[in-house]
């Protein structure tokens, strides 16, 4: 019946009437007999508001308003209340964090509280608003269809933070052998953290996302039961790429400190070279520098016979070290 | 029937009877015919009367004595025998330390015996005896019910030292490449230690804590079920930041290992550069120096030729290391 | 009854007519009632028309055309469609990758959509349609077991890379001992890097080949069965093998750490000792190169006295570096 | 009925008859129909007597007599073949080694077989031999009970051994950032060792004492089977500390590394301190001690010109080294 | 009935016809209705002709022939085939490599085909053959049973193997701390590979003999049953101790880091201790060697005045290292 979708869309509400009064934030969208909610960010008042209208249970408005969470699912006999984590690059602290996105699903409506703003949630909420067919699309086919499109947009955005890291990786290795063996280090250990982050977000993510896929299940007609196990599948290609990356980053930090090793022996090699050398030599010349009456003092022929000897000892010196291959 | 609640707190108890003679320790709390009794480190004395009072096994006794536990789960007929073990900050020997809870519970009753004062459980005791309504909300519903809430205190403050271990971290991950090393090198070894400790106490923890939520349904109402299941969650969440800990502070350690190896480096380079430089000039100036006869000496042409061999050894010197990146 | 294959080979078609027109490139060989459609890297109007003309699900179809793909079968009542990955080296980025061959099975077609090119399979395709007893042979037997032969050939071609890495570890174990240590740590570095992406692309495929293994006994006769079995073990013995070149390129990482330390050590030491001996001589020579009147200036039996200290003292300095075993 | 215990421990027998004749070492206690024999290392002769009086099977008076042995349980209609390991202190060695107890129990008897004696053990058995309050006591409660005796002293056994490893590492804490490096090198060897050592006895005993606690209830009073789930729960819990032991030590292992790293790096600052201070300024007196003529040569100024100089690049490197925070 | 054994060994055969005619190298024995042929490194016509003579199947001759092979069983309704792996010195490589055995097991002949002489097969071959008590022994309880002789022999051959390493490890125990690092690290090396190299083979070996203790059933007596347990017990034995000796060596190999590194240390201390020391006072000296007019130039004052300082400043260091524990 409701065929017209009412958006109540209130954030960027134009006026600024002197002080911001509590006015709804909330964004709805109907169509097909299915309702898709969405607000970032909620408050304790909108989200008791929210949970009096759809019959939440109390511990899950909790959790909605905590920041404390993890992926998880808890069944209801009307709804699902599910809690996933994405990466999310926090500027602030420039960190990757986890951005939360509480989802409630019952057979009419799916409610999409994300703790931060998701760019993916939000843009897929736009074109629906804007693009009636589109809408239809969407909606025409029951709630897990249209949780499924979210998710599928959002595990999509996923990829583009992956393949960054592996770009960060590709420049790593074509460093590490060139020089500037401080930046690799700070790099290495850059990227090594982001990995760590992103594992975090998604390691509990997989289980979750397993049993979402037999939960959702009544929410979703028979034949589209194969789309969830594309979303399943997403997160174990990122949860393998994070292994791959995560041992490639761990073979280039032990590769990198291979070489800042062998750097040292280069340098301290040619650092001996130049004491196993000039010490001798120096000291040979403090011998005959000494005030005191050696054979030889102030003759010519002693200073090409000690010139001689020198010689001698720097090409013995250098031999040796060539035959070393130090040199 | 007993709506009154008894109290028999009678540690603080005022006069100093020149030897202390045996006085009851124990605090009780009874309402909606569920009884709380509470009594920090029990003594042999004090766990025998109790043991003998509500008929428990003789080897919980003995491991309720016991300093040597691991969490775990006994069933009994009549009741549950509970050991939990929660991260607590030994003062004396500086170090995080594992206190244990021991929980006897039944339908009538729920005894708490803590081998160390555990402050949540003493404050959720004291605010129970002062404030009649949060003990009938508590008391109403259950034994389990009860102990969820004692659980639930007692993970809520487990976080906060989970923060300060991450604040630490975060402190040592601007240090590493600042300088300090030593300094690093010690805090990196003390939360690492410290997050050793808190794994080792919450690693047997967590198949415990999914044993009692099976258990405990025996003394819960149905409709509460879904409240154990929030421990579990809370005890898995622990268990993944300490993990994601763990990795952090390894990736940390390796960085700090690269950033003093990659230090020592550029101390070595600049020792070697000034040897490779001045260890050459000075034996040059060695040979003028000798008192032997060569062609020159004592001229002021010798003096402007050997200046400027020098100035071309130096410059050629500092070439080479600019070409070689090490000035 | 199609006793004589059809090809439609057109790919290297001779004649170039200007501009390259949309000409079917699909290569097509029938016998026995069983269809063999091979395809390097379709395109989406080809996948589009083989999906049409096969009936298969728009899901694989963007699956075959996208990148990001894990080894993976999907099951319909009419046919299987597998992903699965073989190690290619891209010649263009210098590096060890995932080719995807992207195959659908029914009961009378194979279809084989490698993204790249795999010569395995290409060749296998011109082996049939050259030669006829072959092509009897392979097609008589029902689909799976021509995917048998498809797959058998794949993986015969995974072997010789692994050896080629084998053989690059046999070298890098002799290198380590003798001298080159830059040369080895890069020779360690690459082969590091090539065993993390071999397991990277076989890692998933092994759970892939055991489900296949039991999905396409539809297609394969009774007594066949066993073949399959052999692919799995192909499988397995891969990934075996990579696990032992893992751990012996892990460990000869960590004997060329230590080579490098202890080399560093032997090239210290000389320095020291060098410093050692001749800095204490060349101050006693600075001793009496001083102008200032000391015993024995301008005496020829200081000279041999001083000679005689220094002689002692290098012998002394060279006693004790022969005790400490330095030299 | 055999209400009086038989005791025909006949080792420490007094009078030595010229050569020793192979009088029966086997130590026999009954009571309550129940025997208990024990013998230390037993011979083949004594072995073989034994099995033919008990009826063992022929594989197991081979594993007795073998030394390569693993815990394990062998199950006959008649009797249980039980055999454990437990950390030994072997003097001879300086070692930790594995101490074998076979034992054989039936509805009747025990056989406690160690391979070398077991302190724990040998006391227990004399305390039966002499206490009959004792020995009623656990000879009453069938053959299950006093094998549970046994092992718990066992256990009780295993214990101290860990406390001392614990205060090692304690210690060892303490040290590493104290100095004295070589010899904390040392203690975490041999720590580790000991801790490997204490594993690989541990490791293979708790799936046995499972299993164990499985089979023996068919030689135990119902109401007692919750007394070997202590027995389990003591090697968890020693399984546990070893767990976290080796963490402890290697984050220690990597802790001194760091140290020593750090140390050196200081050590190479001063040295290139010195280098970098004192080579330029002899440099600048070899110039000026050059038998030739140069400017100011043999006049006052050019003495305090020089010195002004050299102080200036005294201070200037000292400044700069201040900088750079090396001093 | 065929009470009587024929061998029909023809391999060292006495007489050498020009050139080698293909005459029959296959070894058989035939008692109590069993047979048991023996061939080692069979080539394709005799492989051909074994399976023509006993049935095998297609892929199981392919596999004898193959060089890579898993260990394994295959299961037919007729027999069994077994592929085996055992540690093999390779004398001609210098490494410890796998032997491959293949067995075909049926009711009524066991065929053994090692691809390499297996020692304690070709000896237990010669004693049946020597031995008429013996061959009863083992040919009158079934194929299973003689089956069982024959690993038990190959398993009893791993030990000894495993014995060497352990006494190389206890030997680096003794190395480490004691000075030539170089062949230390070269030790460490080459029992780290053998280690590996061993794993390699019993690795896949552990799950086959579960299996084959399974599979095996149907070829053995009820009451024998017990002894194929014995020989997964043997694996897992070595299994354990492999794992054992990684922690060992592993542990080793850090313990020898940490001691070049300490050494290092040792080393770079000595020289700078020489530095800090001689290269201010060589400075001194130097100040007064230059030829220009200081105070005290040429008079035996400053000679001792100067000597002073000098002795002062060596005081003052070597008071200074003293208290840095340097000397």
């Amino acid at each position: 019946m409701p065929a017209l979708p009412r958006i109540r869309r209130t954030r960027p509400s134009g006026l600024a009437e002197t002080a911001p009064p509590p006015e709804p934030r909330l964004a709805e969208l109907t169509a097909d007999g299915l309702t898709w909610a969405h607000l970032d960010t909620p408050t304790l008042p909108e989200a008791e508001q929210l949970a009096e209208r759809f019959g939440w249970h109390a511990l899950d408005l909790e959790d909605v308003l905590s920041k404390r969470q993890r992926p998880k699912i808890d069944e209801y006999p009307e709804y699902l209340f599910v809690v996933l984590h994405f990466p999310w690059y926090d500027k602030a602290v420039q960190r990757l964090n986890a951005a939360e996105l509480d989802v409630f699903i019952a057979r009419d409506y799916v409610v999409t509280l994300p703790n931060v703003e998701l760019l993916p949630v939000s843009r897929l909420f736009a074109r629906c608003a804007d693009d009636k067919t589109l809408r239809t699309q969407l909606f025409s086919r029951g709630s897990g269809y249209l949780l499924y499109h979210v998710l599928d947009d959002l595990f999509d955005y996923c990829f583009p933070i992956l393949d960054k890291i592996g770009h960060k990786l590709d420049r790593i290795e074509d460093e590490v052998f060139e020089g500037r063996s401080e930046e690799v280090v700070r790099d290495i250990s850059n990227v090594k953290q982001e990995i760590i982050s992103y594992r975090k977000i998604i390691k509990p993510e997989r289980a979750t996302l397993r049993m979402l896929e037999r939960q959702v299940e009544r929410f979703l007609p028979e034949e589209l039961e194969l789309y969830f196990d594309d979303i399943v599948d997403a997160s174990e290609r990122i949860w393998d790429l994070l292994d791959n990356y995560k041992e490639v980053v761990e073979a280039l930090e032990s590769t990198n400190e291979s070489v800042i090793s062998h750097r040292q022996g280069d340098v301290l090699r040619l650092l001996t070279v130049f004491g196993a050398i000039f010490l001798p030599l120096t000291f040979i010349t403090g011998i005959f520098g000494m005030n005191v009456l050696y054979p030889g003092e102030g003759t010519p022929e002693a200073y090409w016979t000690i010139l001689g000897v020198m010689i001698a000892v720097l090409v013995g010196m250098i031999g040796f070290f060539r035959y070393k291959r130090w040199l």
